[in-house]
């Protein structure tokens, strides 16, 4: 299967990049061989390993029917808009990662992938690597979606984890985000809530089946929250994090709003921190369902673009079975040879003595204490090694008797 | 589209009645109805609502080329191994929910399922209602799976956050499983890591591309944790947790094991109690991912595998396209009509009075404290109305400034 890539930023080249690396990974998953035949730029790209296959004519690629699929990573709305409909018209599948263009033009594209039996897929839009069209397209599809809600930007949660894990005003927190890369010199998109907004109406778009505009939901970013109100949230158990949500209303509409949220400690997506986003979906058969990850960054969005190119590979041979080889002896390794810490408690007569020999055998290991603890009980954590090894040791130690070992993460 | 349900036990049932009731969601969602025909069981089924399509045969479903999927949730390898082959050889799609067919038998029914161009699916087979096999044959299809990690068995988790958060003994949490009937009377299944075993080689199978059998992996229960080894591990930020593990190691073999880990605190995993399952990805491209539902229960695994009948109404129909309706007006409610709590913040120079007010115009409020608080500021978290009402009462407060409003998750 041959493709071309509109683009090649940051995602765009991870996408050749993966392409161009992971045939071997392509041909036994898609059952197929994938290539990338014309990348489409306008900027000189002549001192990069693209330069042979550069173009800055998209004609080229709508006129070329070798061309099945094409990966749109320009971003904004135009002209990427222009050349997704025109490429779908010619019947050729169009994969984005494109938020804007899902946004606001999504209705007019699926019309035309629809009339010209076309994909137009776009896992890598929203939450970067984290899979969460498919599962609320396909997994999900027997499921009224009650709500959701989710971390859905990642440079917000980094500057908002800063702020309430190291007691850091916001100014301070958006500047470390600048440094590292995670926030823009403009940083009115992400800390206004406006890509978080953008988000959010693509999953309320499929969630609820109707085309949301981001025009349309409230929207409120971080710039007002300070530390005082962090506090004040931690003295009652709460977390503040922005989110996106969504829910179904009794009275049949849809209740959609991004905004700062105080949301329970105890709930898995307080726990979401730095610049990892997740969300949270509600369905009325399978409950509540959280997906997490890297919701940005080269890679990670670029993997999930390759995988709905595959599908599109897939979906050409209508294949209709993931399968796995056979069994193959003496792939699984001995466990005893995993390299691993080990947690050993056990009981001595003579304890102290006892502690000397285990540092000596196993090489210093860091002792563990607990409440009420007899004398002649022992617990620490070793260094790594292969598990054979570690349990060699502990079998050889004198006066010493085991009676729990687990391993460690 | 018409269906066969081979077993009308618990998820069989919950099959039944979803597809029973949400038409309008499959013909929205899967473009076409879907019915169910045929219910084969054994038992006496006279007195309840399937009575009228309720079979003892077989060879009814495989003689009735109307039928085109078979969903299987009987349990246990046979006869459900035979009925799904021969249905595979039928050219009949088959769904099942069922790991111990899945994680003994796949080979076979991917080669039957190839040959007659059938579907062969079973997203329900592993921690019900989270998708973690469609994301990791498709979602993910672009990345090296680097290793996972999974809190694949509810039971277990149940009693180890028991034994964690309540001090409760290995013994007593499992009676209480018992009696919530999260655990059977004989739980050896559970509490020996078997079941969580199965799961483990089924993701490590599409992980790593080859069948990979139970008995070859080293396989661990709880029944040997303490409430000292629990005690021991949070002297040092960890939590115990069964997991199923497995990496792509060095050598080229695959490093697979279920047994209990020290689990770091600040890990998402760490935070999953209860009847919770979760499996953490890491891919080579994406990072890390994290699902995380419900592993079990009727409605969650019967909704699992209706997603999967659901994908082979697409597939029949050799459907490209995921997609919305068109925008229509008025569909998304005001938000100040949203019902929410408020966390209010601001400043009085009499706060002993602003607070008698404030209690006596929001109806009571919860007051926040924290620490170094100026004496004029004042935070309260208001009860749950309309947005609007609240902030009506809100500006209508004399002698009180406001300085924060967050809604309230």
């Amino acid at each position: 299967m041959k493709i071309a890539v509109l683009g090649c930023g940051t995602v765009g080249s991870g996408v050749v990049e993966i392409i161009d690396s992971k045939k071997e990974l392509m041909m036994k998953s898609a059952g197929e061989n994938i290539d990338v035949k014309y990348i489409l730029d306008i900027r000189d790209l002549s001192d990069t390993p693209f330069a042979d296959r550069v173009i800055s004519d998209i004609d080229i690629i709508l006129n070329d029917s070798e061309i099945d699929t094409v990966v749109e990573t320009m971003g904004g709305v135009e002209p990427a808009f222009t050349f997704c409909k025109k490429c779908l018209e010619k019947s050729k599948n169009v994969v984005t990662s494109n938020k804007a263009l899902v946004a606001a033009k999504a209705e007019e594209l699926f019309d035309a992938a629809i009339k010209n039996n076309a994909a137009f897929m776009f896992e890598a839009a929203v939450c970067g690597g984290i899979p969460v069209i498919r599962t609320l397209f396909s997994s999900l599809s027997a499921n009224n979606i009650v709500s959701f809600a989710g971390i859905l930007n990642g440079t917000t949660n980094f500057i908002l984890t800063k702020m309430i894990n190291e007691k850091m005003s916001f100014d301070s927190a958006l500047k470390i985000a600048q440094e590292k890369g995670y926030a823009e010199k403009d940083p009115t998109a992400d800390v206004e809530g406006l890509d978080a907004g953008r988000k959010t109406c693509i999953l309320a778009s499929i969630a609820y089946g109707h085309h949301i505009f981001p025009e349309e939901i409230h929207t409120e970013g971080i710039r007002s929250i300070t530390l005082e109100d962090a506090a004040y949230a931690a003295s009652k158990g709460y977390k503040i994090k922005l989110l996106g949500k969504a829910d179904k209303l009794k009275n049949g509409k849809i209740g959609a709003i991004v905004c700062p949220f105080f949301v329970n400690d105890n709930s898995m997506i307080a726990g979401v921190n730095g610049v990892y986003n997740a969300v949270s979906i509600t369905g009325d058969s399978v409950g509540d369902v959280l997906l997490y990850g890297q919701g940005a960054g080269k890679e990670a969005t670029a993997s999930a673009v390759v995988g709905d190119v595959m599908e599109c590979a897939r979906l050409k041979k209508n294949e209709k079975h993931y399968f796995w080889d056979k069994h193959e002896d003496g792939i699984i390794e001995d466990h005893m040879l995993y390299e691993t810490a080990l947690y050993i408690r056990g009981y001595s007569k003579d304890a102290k003595t006892a502690l000397i020999n285990i540092r000596e055998a196993f090489g210093g290991v860091t002792v563990l204490e607990r409440d009420d603890a007899p004398e002649n009980e022992i617990a620490f954590i070793t260094g790594k090694a292969a598990e054979g090894e570690l349990r060699d040791t502990l079998s050889e130690l004198k006066d010493f008797a085991s009676a729990s070992v687990i391993r460690i993460l």
